[in-house]
Order: C-alpha cells, then structure tokens, then sequence
C-alpha cells in the first residue's frame, strides 16, 4: 500500500475532518502518501482528486462539517458509475480508499470491494443508524448540540407553564432522542422502535400539571411524525396547546465534542492500519468500547443498528 | 416608598432574572421592601404575591427565564381588571411596581399609571421591538443564540455546497435578523423595515455561485414571510433549491450574556432609584449608551422603533 | 428496602445532581422513600438529613456541581466517626446508602459496608481515577470544558506563532490531559503513566517549526510536574519561551454533557435496583459500554484504574 | 485611493478577522485593491505583503485569532524601522494603512501618519483600554468567556461553600474585572481605578457567610496584584482559605460574540470610508453608540479610557 486515498459522503456529521487528519497524518507518519477527494462519489468519478500534506490537516481538527466537500452521488449505485471510480483511482496510482459516511456511502465502499478495490468504511452520520457500531461520528457532537437546544426550551416553557413538543433529527433511528431525551430531563421521549399511546402521553403530561410541575418537553423523533402533527394528535386527549420545535439542521454542524474527535481519531488510525496489512471490504466500529472492523458485506446484508433502549427504560422511570 | 413589587410579563427574555434581582438587592439595600408578583399581571389581579428576601435572588443572574413566571392576561386591559390589581397591591400596602416585559407588559404599567398607581417599565424581550431603548434585556443573548445556529448551518452549508433560508424571529422588528445577519456573514438579510426585491436576492445567490463560494446564507426575519414561503419563491428565480432553517423558540432561553446580565442590573437599579425619588409611569431605556428613563404615555403613543439600518447597508457591502 | 438516603462527597462533578435526581425519582418510581444528606459524610455524622420529594430533584438535571453540596471530613475515617453516622441513618430509619463521589468517598462507603451497613458506591469526579469502571461522571463535561480553552488558546497560539504548555487537572492520573489532548491536536500530551524524555519533546517542538507549523500546545497532566516548572526545563533544550496555561478550578463546573448526565442515569437508577434486592458493598461503573456492579472492597484493595494508553500512541503517529 | 494594506498589532483579539473581512470586502466592493501584511509591523518591514482577494476573507468572521498573524516588533518605534515600512509600503503602491490592535499598535499608526503616510486605527484588544472608545473589538467575547468560567465556578463554589478569588486579565485596566463582575454576581470587584480597603473586602465576605450564602466570588483585575497574594492578605483578615482561579490567555481566543463581530464590521467599514476620503491619522472608536474618527495624536497624547464606574456602584448595592 503506497498510496491511498480518502473521501466523505452522504450528509455531513462533526468530527469527519478530525478523522479525515487521522487518516491522512497516520498514513504520512507510517510512509503512504494521501490522496482526498472532492465531493464524494462524485468528486471520484470526476477525478476532482487531490494530494494532502501533513500541513493540509493542519488547524481542522475542531471544525465542523467535512472539508473535502460531501454530495449526493446516485450514479454510483450503477456499474458504470463504479468502474470509472476505481478507473480514477487507478490513474492516480492509488491502492485503497477510506470512505467516512452513512449507510448509503458504505454501500458505495461495498461495491468498489465487490470489484476487487480494498475499502474501509468509517461510520459518520448523527443519527448513529448505523450496524456494526455502537457510536458513529458526529453522534455525541449532535446529542449535546440538541440537549443544549432543550435546556433553553425549558427556560420558556419554566416561565410559561408550556407543554413543549421537541422534534429532532435521526431519520428512522431514535438514537438523538433517546440520549437527548433522557438527558435533558424529558416527560416523554417518542421514537420509532417503541410503540406508544398518545393516551399514555397524555396522562402523563396531565400528572406533571397535577403534581405543579411547571414544564412539560417531549421528544419526538423525526421518524415517528411530524412535531406539528403530534401536537395536534395530543391535544385531542385534553386542552394542552402543546408548542412545538422542530430542531433542524442546526444540529448537523459545530465544532466536534472531545468524545467524537477521540472517535474520529481511532477510526482514522485504524483505517490506515487495515488497508497496511492489505485489507479491504471492511467497516470499522466500536462495540463494548472496542475499535472493530466487520466485513462491509455481511454488515450491510445482516446488521442492523438498535437503539440502547435501556435508556427508554430509565427515562420512564425517573422522567415525571 | 416603603414596599415595591415586581412581576414579568410576556415573552421570556434571558436576563429578566437578572433584573428581578437588580431590583430585589437595591431596593434592600435602600430599605425598601420587595415582593415578587407570580405569572404576570394573572398573579397580580389574583394576589400571587409574596415577599422577596436577599436569597430568594442568589444564584439566578445566570439563568434564563423568569423565576417569577410569565403569562398572557388580556383581562388586564379592562378597567375591572386593573383596579383588581390595584386592591391587592394597596392590600399589600406596596407603594410601586417594576413591571419587566414588551409592548404589551407597558400597557399594563401605563393604564397603573393612569390611575395613579406608580409603574416602571423595563424593556424586557428579545425582539429589541420596544420604543426608547437601544436595547431590551434579552436581545444580545437571543442574537448570540441565532449565531451560534448560523455558524453551525454554515459547516453544513460549505460541506455541501448550499444555500440556506435562516428564518430567525423578531416579530414585526427586523433587529435580530439584522444583528445575527451582519454578525454571521449572511449574503443577504430580509427584513420588514426593507422593500426587498426576490430577483436581487436571487442574483446575489447566483453571483456568489458564479466566483466558487461554497455556501450562501440568507437571514429572514418572520416579520417578513415564512422560510418555506421565501424558499419557493426564490426558486422561481432559478435552480437554487435553498434549504430551511426555523430557529423558533430555541432563541428564547438560555443563560443570558454578560452585556444583558450588565443591561438588566443596570435597568433593574435605576427603577429602584426612580421609586425612590417618588417617580413613576415612566419606562427606562438604554439611549446612546445612557440609561435614560421616559415618560411611558409618550412613548407608547409617540415613539417607534427604529432598528439601525446602518448594519443593512455595511452588510450589502461586506457580505458578498 | 424502604427508605435510602444519598449523599455526595469529595470534589464536586457535573452531574452529580443528574445522579441524585436518578437515584431520587427511581426510588420514588419504586415506592421507596429518599432522603437527601447535605454535605457528604460531615452532614451523615450532624444529621442534617431532609426527605427529597419528586419536585425537589426537578430543573437539576442540566446542573453542575451538587446541590446536596459537599465537604471533606477526614474524622469519617474513624470507627467513631462511622458508629455516629450509622446512628444518625437508623435514627432516619433508613436502609441502605448511596454515596457518589471518587476514592476517598469509597473508602467511607467501604467501611460501612464492613460495619454491616448496605452502602453503594457511584464513581464522580472530573478524573476519572476510580477503578472498577472506563469513565465516571463529570469527565465527559471536564474534557469537553478542557478542549474549549485549548481551541481558544490555538487562535493566539496560532496568531502569536507560539507554543504553549496547558496544564490540565487529573491528579495522579492522565486521562483528562489524554483525551483533552488528543482531541485538541495537541503535539505532545505528557502524562503520569507515560515516561517522557525532554529532549525528544524538544524535538517535536522543533520540528514542526522547521515544517512552518504556527502553534505548538503541549498537554500537562498536573499528575507529572507543574507547568511553569515544564515551560523552564523546555527551554534548556532550546529557545522556545513557551507560555503556561493552568486550567484550574473552571473545568470542575458547569452544566453536564448529554453524556454525563446519561451515565449518572444510567448509575442512580442501578444504585437503586441494587439496594431494592437488598444487595450493598458495591460499586457501580461502565465496563466494556455495560452498567455493572463490582465489589467494593476488592475494587478498592485490588483494583486499578488505567487510562487508555491507545490515544498516547495515537496521537504520537497523528498529531505533529 | 487605489491601494490600501492591513495589519494587526499586539494581542490578538477575538472579532481581528471579522474586521480584516470587512476592510477587504469594503474595499473590493468600492473599487480598491487590498494588501494583508502578515506579523503586524515586523512583516510591513520586511515586505511580507499579499493581496487579498474577497475569497481571502471567507468563512473567518466566526474565527478568533489573527490569520494575518501578529508580532511584537519593537523596532518600529524607531523611525528607521518606520521609513523602511514606509519604503515597502510605497514598492507596493500602497496609499494607506489600516491598523487593527491596541495601544502600541496605534503608535505605529501615530509615526507613520506624522512620516505623511495616511493610517488609521481601529481598536482591537480584548482589554478595553484605549482612549477614543467606548468599546474595542474583542473586550465583549473576552467578558463572555470571562463570564462562563465565573459561572462555572460558582457551581464549585456552591457546592463547597467556599471563597474563590479570580483572576482576571485587562493590563491596567478594570473593564474586563467590572464588567464580567457585575454579570457574574461577583461578591467584590477589586480594579486598579478604585482604591480598596482588605478589612471591607473582609466584612463582606463575612456578612454573606454569616446570612448563610454558600459561595463568594471576589473579581480581580490582574493590574491590582496576584490572586495568590490577594488571598494571601485576605486571609490575614480571618479565616477565609479562598481558593484562587487564573484566568490567563484562555479569554484571549475563542469565536467572537455577535457584539464584537458587528463592531468589528462597522470599524472596517469605516476605516475604508475614511481612508478613500483621503482621510489619515485618525483612530476609529464607538462613542456613546455612534461610530466616531479622533485625531490619533490628539487621542493618544490628551485621551484617557476610563472604565464605566456606575457598574462598580451598582454592584457595590446589589451583590451581597
């Protein structure tokens, strides 16, 4: 492995340009040369490639979003797309690629290992959606950018004895509501891998008023249903006029926490590790606090990412 | 002046704590008893009051919020409703109120006064929307908090190369989009106090695509339209497919910033101050960096708002 | 078990009062009664013992510091000390006992544990230098309090073309300066578990002058030497007039991240279900990304605490 | 005018790179070409000059720091070093200097403007000492972040019932102790404009313990002594043990606050304004809220700052 190369896609998530410095200061350090790609797939296909120097990681570790530019790439779900990737590749003389993304970015990784081109995905998303790990980067970033959002709400809703229904992304996980959730003290957390009774919810908010408690925040996970929708489904079971937040994309950018920078950093390191000793069609993860790396295949075709739902748990027993 | 009281009304700003403990420690200091009105001109017309000490303020100038809670009382604005509260004050045996809160909060103060009754105004919001003040309690933290957000949007922004609609709010006022517009490097800011033409913005957006930049930005004030709205009719201009982000109530809580912990002890040791010296029916403001105090009947029905246009011209200038 | 007190001991963490409110509201939840023991094993031994209600632990969560408040008091390492507390508890009533805190609260926890007394020992501290879990609470919010100053020292560090020396808290142990260190990029983190050789710091500095890099922080564990007394032994290796940095007493407080605030959750709510089935002499921690419960005596007779020497080796091959 | 430089002078100050962006982009927009010249005076004699280009300046407003760097450079006090600066400035056909950063900073711009040159200052120090303005760029960033270590120490402060005594930066000046004082709830402010009396200070903090407040919290601008020593003598006054808090370069960097960048932008703004005039030898400040130019010698040789004192009173009657 002389030369590799390191690309982000799929919607951008904090602390993918502390993994993008891991990755290429671990590679300079152990004598790789380092190539980052533009915009993704995209970016791949089109060859807008580049080489990096240790000085071009420099002063990035604590910025927010991914300098190597994200975008959509559907294009690269077709064979052709893929064979003028590794195409480019091959011109630049490049044995491996990292690819640091979500669940649709694995797949692009899947397919250049399928024709025989070692990859390694590192798992960055906020929505933790992932299989094969328990945190993804950008995870705890987006969980405390939220819970930050949540403790002001709870001034307003404090000084105006408010029913607050809090929206927040994760697309079909409820991971940042559930952390989120639990941490900023809230009545009720709503996610997709737990049925609820929108009686249930309403005796609960109905208990707090009873016992004078003065805010009332719910959690909803965007992938339940609309914040808006809920608050008029609740207000059917009693006179709630509930107010509603929808945190937005607000949530996908700032500086990166400690925990996802450390994280970025191992997954970087390892990355580069791996493709040293030769290996590819790998996704790289952390379960019971272990870096792990998992064939890409068998995670996709067989994983599937679950929630803590002990949190769910704990959160209805000391949340009221 | 033996007994003052203090209530908050309307919309919670941070740094009404603040100025409730301002109130509280000088008036104790001058010898003049304090108590706190609950939930607004509601607890006043109900008798919702009770005695502040020196502790009751400890620990809260950090706080957002209102620790005497807020509410809507339209009732307030009848006769019966007023001199209700009148009783239980006199009950009370208190000679003078501080009343912290917007527009609305200064009507109360005002028909108080019409009766005879002393009433201080502080503005106290986060719009900045009150006549003779610069500046209300609550603004410099509700912009820092838009800021925060815009910072955060840009990394998602630049990391994909998009346009964002940032609808922040401010009522009928433009201030906040103005402020967190300048302060965030915002292409454009769209606010009320401005005719504003779409195919201007468009090719502003487009003109900055034209030389590489990798995000825009545009700032709308609500008072405007909606974000969604602004989004479509952008893209009637051109294939800008801008993205939406609400900062809603997220902008209203949070630990106040040191120019409002300063700005509220300021206003909250002048009302003192003015009680003291017999005076009442006026509302105090921050003029040219003075704390000022005016007569509440003029300016309720002579003065207006005005925000400073001077930050929307630097800002064509400078924001391209 | 049907009446638990909790109480808080050494130097204060954020989210201790996470933990309290956990331990408060699941005992509640489990129709066991709490009581509240204000300043740790000095207000056990006095008796200065209330009952916590639901609402009493209400608005907490988001808190640093502990509002149970906390002391030191040595005399509690006496067998009379300990009689006189165990007294005051029957006195109350009371089953069984939770103790956050870090070492030196074990011990108190430990011995009454001997004396035949149910006590549950929960590890916080900002140091993270218990044995028996990965993380305790607070050093989460620590690393992140810590990471802050040294991305604002990198802005003059990196204006000034200067290079720091940061000394972190810890005590005996590295962990904070480890993880601070390299999620902040630092060159070198010199830490208590780490033999470091002067000249080979000096080279590191020197280096990345020579490659042009404009700032250089150097991450101090307090566990090794004072950072005035580093800065001095530096510069005989060289002209480097460093400056010195010593985050003290401000990365003790401030409000819990979602992380914190999930593990003290997490541990009150484990504390509880442990007294419930009448078992005592434990300690709770996080191993392995599980809750688990060791033996109290054993963890502290033979157990130790070691940080995760991968990121002092990460960050060697990834940060120069 | 057809060609104007930039530099920064001195500390580096957060808000530096928002008012480099907005000299640039002012010009740019009016039709003049713009020079950076990097390390402040040492870089202008050794021709270390580039154009700047309106890309130059993105995605910096939000950056603390210099990216134009700065340096002390004595040298230029002499009037050899002055001609030479002078000399490059002319071998770029340079017609004016904007000179951002404080105190020494302006006497550059002083001997420059009496050599003929046309320069103008606008102040840029976090510390707040320079005469002709009510406020520099970088003093309200400072005091927020001054304000965040205040709070966060008074969680420990609280939870230990203890004295802390905070150290703060400012030179000799007490803006950045007053100002984060008031705001922080600060028992005492102790700063070189007003003489103090340890046995006062003394009662004080005994009174507040003696009426059972858990924690004091005493200010101190550097320019009155060590916080060690304050403590020190403190302690000759009672049994007091306060524990001391440096608060060193930390509150030099950091993103600046909507406040700062706004100033920022305005003085940049102004300064080109000013500059295409063919207006010299004026310092720019913000002067009871309006945007004033003074004389720089005038203001240098007759001007004092002196710090708002109605802050010192007000919490002479409301911290206690």
């Amino acid at each position: 492995m002389k030369r590799i190369a390191i690309l982000t896609s799929g919607g951008d998530a904090p602390g993918m340009n502390a993994a993008i410095r891991a990755v290429t200061r671990k590679a300079i350090h152990d004598g790789i040369e380092v190539f980052g790609v533009n915009y993704g797939y995209a970016g791949l296909v089109a060859g807008d490639i580049r080489k990096l120097e240790i000085s071009d990681v420099g002063d990035i570790v604590q910025r927010g979003g991914t300098f190597l530019y994200s975008a959509r790439y559907p294009e690269f779900a077709t064979v052709e797309g893929q064979l003028k990737g590794i195409e480019q590749l091959k011109k630049f003389e490049i044995d491996g690629l990292v690819v640091i993304g979500g669940d649709g970015s694995y797949h692009g990784a899947l397919a250049l290992t399928k024709h025989g081109f070692p990859a390694i995905g590192i798992p960055g998303t906020i929505d933790n959606d992932i299989p094969g790990t328990d945190f993804t980067i950008g995870f705890d970033t987006a969980i405390n950018t939220v819970l930050e959002s949540v403790d002001r709400i709870r001034d307003t809703a404090t000084s105006h004895v408010r029913t607050f229904i809090i929206e927040v992304m994760g697309r079909d996980a409820g991971d940042i509501a559930l952390w989120a959730g639990l941490a900023g003290g809230a009545d009720d957390i709503i996610i997709p891998e737990k049925e609820f009774d929108m009686a249930d919810v309403a005796k609960r908010v109905q208990d707090g008023r009873d016992r004078g408690k003065k805010h009332c925040l719910i959690i909803l996970a965007e992938g339940v249903m609309k914040g808006h929708d809920f608050a008029d489904k609740l207000s059917e079971h009693g006179d709630f006029h509930a107010r509603v937040s929808v945190l937005g994309h607000v949530v996908r950018g700032g500086s990166p926490t400690a925990r996802d920078r450390v994280l970025a950093s191992k997954f970087g390191w390892e990355a580069v590790e791996l493709l040293k000793q030769g290996k590819g069609g790998l996704c790289i993860g952390m379960k019971d606090n272990q870096v792990v790396a998992n064939d890409i295949i068998d995670t996709l075709e067989n994983g599937k990412h679950k929630p803590d739902l002990t949190l769910y748990q704990i959160n209805k027993e000391i949340s009221f």
